[in-house]
């Protein structure tokens, strides 16, 4: 067993729930940190110590791992140095990186910290939606910055080793614009189907829709409050990814305007082609 | 057993073999037409009779069932009046259905015909991807025209049930607009995410990506001979839901751009709600 005596998860959502139950046979001692009243109840039951007060609950813990949505996450560490003034080591699992990561090289000498973002989902949130195994298989993004250590970096690696996830090491600025990429702009393309197809208002619609209409428009399910932070904290990049996104619909929309039938064929090809590559390399 | 001895179905790819694999039991003659060689054994093995021959096969077969790219099928219906001069019942299985069910309307008196589309599919396509079940608790839309009789009606409502589907009446008209709202427009959405990222030419975003890009882009893989059958068929709906989209998706950009946090959260948990609203119909 490598990992430290007393760690503490803040945040009993999706993602800090299923962390919780996927280490919670690993841990000496766990104490969960959740605003939430209801979920305070459940995380009584499946932790050494449950809190509301962050202050309170990261007060003895040897790593402190931070799941709570991205501006939230960056609340948090603006009061860490003053809950431990003698520092602690920090993860997080907040789903962009850039902002969190400058907030943790800023955290004072004795924290080591690092950036953390475990590439898996489900379009239901909180701690009800939780499952030991969401990390089973899954990449687990991890960032360095100032303040990141070669200890913190073994204590992340071992964590990630217990949930059954991979490391993968991407700059702050990789991350984001992968993410954005593959994560972000999934999110607003169904996003932007639901309410396109919903500001029809004609139910109809859904007795006529399959799993394709089901697949494709999933995402719109994901939780507002997680995906306002990620929309606002990766504003820069997710605004460019539309803008390219933007373009090639307006290639499309051009070449069904002309009826170019090499042209339209030229491109299903290629999106097809697009597709199986993908799926080769995933 | 109330369906007619000799049924011909042409096109033995995902829909025409998954329909012939689930009506099988119930056929006394069942004739193929397919025109891959490949497939053509595989045919064989399924049917009574095989044959590349669209005039041999339709020759004394009671029920034609189309299953081919729509334009296929335009072209199928045009040299149906050749083929059986006495006329035939007819079923079609194509993707749009205001050119189809007008081709059909203008067949000889001899024939009965309803425009069929079964609201079902994979990212695969091809007799290796057909499945007995594919049918099985899916919306199987029926479009009356002007040579529709009570006897056709009647003879597709019992392929529908036989094959656990369940019909649904709807204009042309109607059919291609909801079907271009809830299956073109996703296809669309879905490639251009596939053009967009895949023009970044980064093989780190495979890594990155999880079950979110995997559902939203899975439409992608469709196959192109199909979707460009669709796209040129169902053109001008097509175009304007795409409008409709990029209005939806243009103001977005703008709540992003001006960094409108409340306008943001109305619109994100707006998409929620929308979601919702539809799990609850499906």
């Amino acid at each position: 067993m490598m990992l430290p005596q007393r760690v503490c998860i803040v945040g009993l959502g999706l993602m800090g729930g299923s962390l919780a139950l996927a280490l919670r046979p690993f841990l000496a001692h766990l104490t969960i940190v959740e605003s939430d009243a209801g979920t305070l109840a459940a995380a009584r039951s499946l932790a050494d110590a449950a809190t509301e007060d962050l202050a309170a609950g990261v007060g003895q813990a040897e790593v402190v791992i931070l799941a709570t949505p991205v501006r939230t996450i960056l609340g948090q560490l603006a009061e860490l140095p003053q809950a431990r003034p003698d520092g602690c080591m920090v993860l997080d699992l907040g789903s962009t990186k850039r902002q969190i990561c400058r907030a943790m090289a800023a955290l004072p000498a004795g924290f080591q910290a690092i950036g953390g973002h475990p590439m898996c989902g489900k379009e239901s949130s909180g701690f009800a939606a939780a499952a030991p195994d969401l990390y089973q298989g899954q990449t687990f993004v991890l960032c360095r910055h100032g303040r990141t250590t070669p200890q913190v970096e073994k204590v992340a690696g071992e964590i990630i080793s217990l949930i059954g996830a991979r490391p993968l090491f991407l700059s702050p600025e990789e991350h984001d614009n992968l993410v954005g990429a593959v994560s972000h702009l999934p999110y607003v393309a169904a996003a932007v189907l639901m309410q396109t197809v919903a500001a029809r208002q004609d139910e109809r619609a859904w007795a006529v829709s399959a799993s394709g209409w089901r697949d494709t428009a999933r995402l719109a399910g994901s939780d507002p409050r997680v995906m306002l932070d990620i929309m606002l904290t990766n504003r820069s990049i997710l605004i460019e990814h539309i803008g390219q996104y933007q373009a090639h619909l307006a290639g499309l929309k051009t070449l069904l305007l002309a009826g170019d039938e090499a042209g339209l064929a030229d491109w299903l090809a290629e999106a097809q082609h697009a597709y199986a590559a993908y799926r080769q390399k995933k």
